[in-house]
């Protein structure tokens, strides 16, 4: 099952996409569960998908929210893949993760905005999984246990405002950079991790990012376990699993986003994640 | 006027402190101010604070909690003063940011923790900034007109988990471990930014930090208009302002806290932030 969030004439709500429309079950479930986040919380209960009739939209009657709009935490790894290139005997003992907020994040088809304050705005595809339920101290063996699904994620880098000091965070915060959809996958329909899904990015149609999710440096489990060592997990939050090479600034010569430019994340078994580029008002 | 949030039997509340006593403005909001953060952003109106009687309740009788339990974000600045040893030659450009999640926000008085997987906690004292009005793209000479008030934080830091990798994250958002109180202070209750008030660190009474706020390399005017250029800001928003040196790790050898540790923060016209060190169970 495919489960979103959007926006119906100004109602937030969130529902299921099936035929090609949208369920809103958010309506259905009489204030039940009123965001997607109390849904997932509830143990994502199968028989309120069984019992909710025809769709009630299409996609053109909406505006689609990122999947989960309100998570208590965005925890993102950097760079997290394999590639041919990759020294065996120079990899990190740890992931790299920073936080991201919620005020950045948008819908799959809203803008990404390119702020007035840099020119070098840059994607990173990656693969999202939604945690389902709570958890500290959880071993890697038992992380899998708390994936309630996946989604795609662009996680729009301002790079020179990202390097401003050693830290990350305000290139990694801009208002409308954290593209998030268009949709989540649960867990069961999708082989991770036991194999690997193909994952993509294009810009303007072209390739830029190839990878499989096979090729994970630090895997879901052993992400999972390493971040609840630290923090609580929760219903509804979500890590961010890193990129592979091949975004702008890795190119020669860097290649950075221009208004109008339109970036695709596909990953296979989930579908595609679309954004246009648009300059801050 | 002295702000804070508190639990009275399992019910959380917020109020103010007076007489040695503490008035329950939630109870007495009758649901208006349900939390801080709504009374913040409703402009701290002060006919509710004239109206309400005598102090309900004595320190004694609720638990604290974070002067702010739920923000929708804090932002973190790392060493941020001057002291006698400071190369004006080599300064940052930029201030280094981090963010914290609110899951990791501790009271005044409650057991800062010492996780089991790490025996390098260190403390750093810092002034904490209210935001109370929302914007964007704040410029400096506008920034004050967005504080609501001060407060104290320790910046409760594991040492070895912030050194895992160039990103500070995991060891500056370990449970426990970052301490928000006792209280906070209107802004015009105190002479910040134009005069400086003295900023003080102790461990077990001996005292290791201590600097004046108007020797913040990056000042409050400064961090406001930086931070929202790329996140928006909103009411009950948390800006802590950075440490100065002293902190265990920079000391000759380095000194961790253990078990039975007490750190205070002391700040002139906010008073003292005191917590216990104690053991993950």
């Amino acid at each position: 099952m495919k489960l979103l969030s959007f926006v119906n004439n100004g109602r937030p709500s969130w529902g299921a996409a099936v035929g090609g429309g949208i369920l809103d079950l958010g309506a259905f479930s009489g204030g039940q569960f009123p965001d997607l986040k109390s849904f997932i919380a509830a143990g994502l209960p199968q028989d309120l998908l069984a019992a909710a009739g025809a769709p009630e939209f299409g996609f053109d009657d909406v505006e689609l929210a990122p999947v989960i709009p309100n998570p208590a935490k965005i925890v993102m790894a950097a760079v997290n893949y394999y590639d041919d290139m990759t020294d065996h005997s120079t990899l990190p003992a740890y992931p790299v993760l920073f936080l991201r907020l919620p005020s950045s994040q948008i819908a799959h088809g809203a803008p990404l905005i390119e702020p007035r304050s840099s020119q070098k705005l840059d994607f990173e595809g990656e693969l999202a999984v939604i945690i389902g339920r709570e958890g500290r101290h959880i071993p890697s063996e038992k992380a899998m246990s708390h994936v309630a699904g996946y989604s795609i994620y662009n996680d729009g880098s301002v790079r020179d405002w990202q390097k401003h000091s050693h830290q990350f965070t305000p290139g990694k915060n801009f208002t409308g950079t954290g593209s998030f959809g268009p949709w989540m996958v649960e867990a069961g329909d999708l082989p991770i991790p036991q194999v690997g899904v193909s994952l993509v990015t294009r810009v303007n149609g072209v390739e830029k990012q190839r990878t499989d999710t096979s090729r994970m440096i630090f895997d879901i489990p052993y992400l999972i376990s390493y971040i609840s060592t630290f923090a609580p997990l929760e219903a509804g939050d979500v890590i961010v699993t890193g990129t592979c090479t091949g975004f702008g600034a890795t190119r020669r010569p860097p290649e950075f986003l221009t208004p109008g430019d339109v970036v695709d994340v596909e990953i296979e078994g989930i579908g595609v994640l679309s954004n246009a580029v648009q300059a801050e008002a």
